[in-house]
């Protein structure tokens, strides 16, 4: 069986981009070492530490379905139909797409339980990942994460769009983490206390 | 040379207590092992796991000078003249209290910058630790601080106050952590980046 989780990069004080969307110094890990790890999309690939290349290589090999809201899939041009994942995506969304048959690997749905019910059959006993904070937010509270996965920035941004943030159910509790010390992210997995 | 670094307490949402300044479960950790450390007033100890316990020692016996807010101050009525850290308390604030005269070991100031310089002066070489959330972001925007210690607590509060908020000076940039995982928190250690 599969599990949900929820993986963001997140600021010391908790954003996971600023005003304008832009993740900046946030994604240096992603180039901070030596060690490549290809990603499904083969115009590219992550240049990381020994430590982070382990636990990209772990989200990656077990990748079965990929939830999203409609601002990431937009931003990233629904990341030109692969995913770096290379899973399957599913979109949050009110507003289904116009072009929505010619997306071939990814598949709307409106609302965020029907989202990761989506996604889990898609993954079919593989993980769901949930790349979207407000949706990572919400199926919290509606009880549907497993684990959280932080990966935290030595940085204080100051201002942003925050990882958690209009939370319902809170306060939520995790058990204590599995700690993955990278370079220039330090990389937390919580397993959600139900 | 003492340095100044700041420690709070904080959930992984980033805030340090509830909206009523409870701070609840987030110090659930100085209760959570078995290793008694004393704090400098005998009235009460911590119990935490070996590792916080390494933590705190250090903590404790580097400690020259404690600076704080006056909300701080009031909230815990000044800790009836001790603080458990044993160190001198220089206060931050526009409003000395009239009865200043009466709190032998403690120092009330008018600004952040005098704060840290007075409890510079009281800790004649050892360390200035800021207890307050927003004293610690204004040294921070200052370049007063030399590093940033959080003790991260596995749970999402939804809603509190802020470690990190109304920053003037962000982006602040720190080194990778020194972790030390204890149980129900694990204690990160950011030098800070001038």
């Amino acid at each position: 069986m599969g599990k949900v989780f929820a993986h963001m990069t997140m600021s010391l004080d908790g954003f996971i981009a600023d005003p304008r969307d832009g993740t900046g110094e946030l994604f240096d890990w992603y180039d901070a070492g030596d060690v490549t790890v290809p990603s499904a999309d083969e115009r590219w690939s992550f240049h990381v530490d020994e430590n982070s290349a382990g636990m990209l290589r772990e989200v990656l090999a077990n990748a079965g379905a990929l939830v999203c809201g409609r601002r990431l899939f937009d931003h990233t041009k629904g990341w030109g139909g692969t995913h770096p994942l290379g899973a399957p995506v599913v979109v949050v969304t009110h507003r289904t797409p116009p072009d929505a048959a010619e997306w071939k690997t990814t598949t709307f749905v409106g609302s965020v339980a029907e989202g990761i019910e989506t996604a889990r059959e898609i993954a079919d006993g593989r993980n769901v990942t949930i790349a979207s904070a407000n949706i990572a937010g919400q199926a919290l509270d509606l009880g549907l994460v497993d684990e959280v996965y932080v990966s935290l920035v030595p940085v204080l941004l100051g201002e942003g769009i925050p990882y958690f943030a209009n939370l319902t159910g809170a306060p939520h509790r995790f058990d204590d983490p599995v700690i993955i010390p990278g370079k220039r992210a330090t990389h937390l997995k919580y397993a959600v206390r139900n």
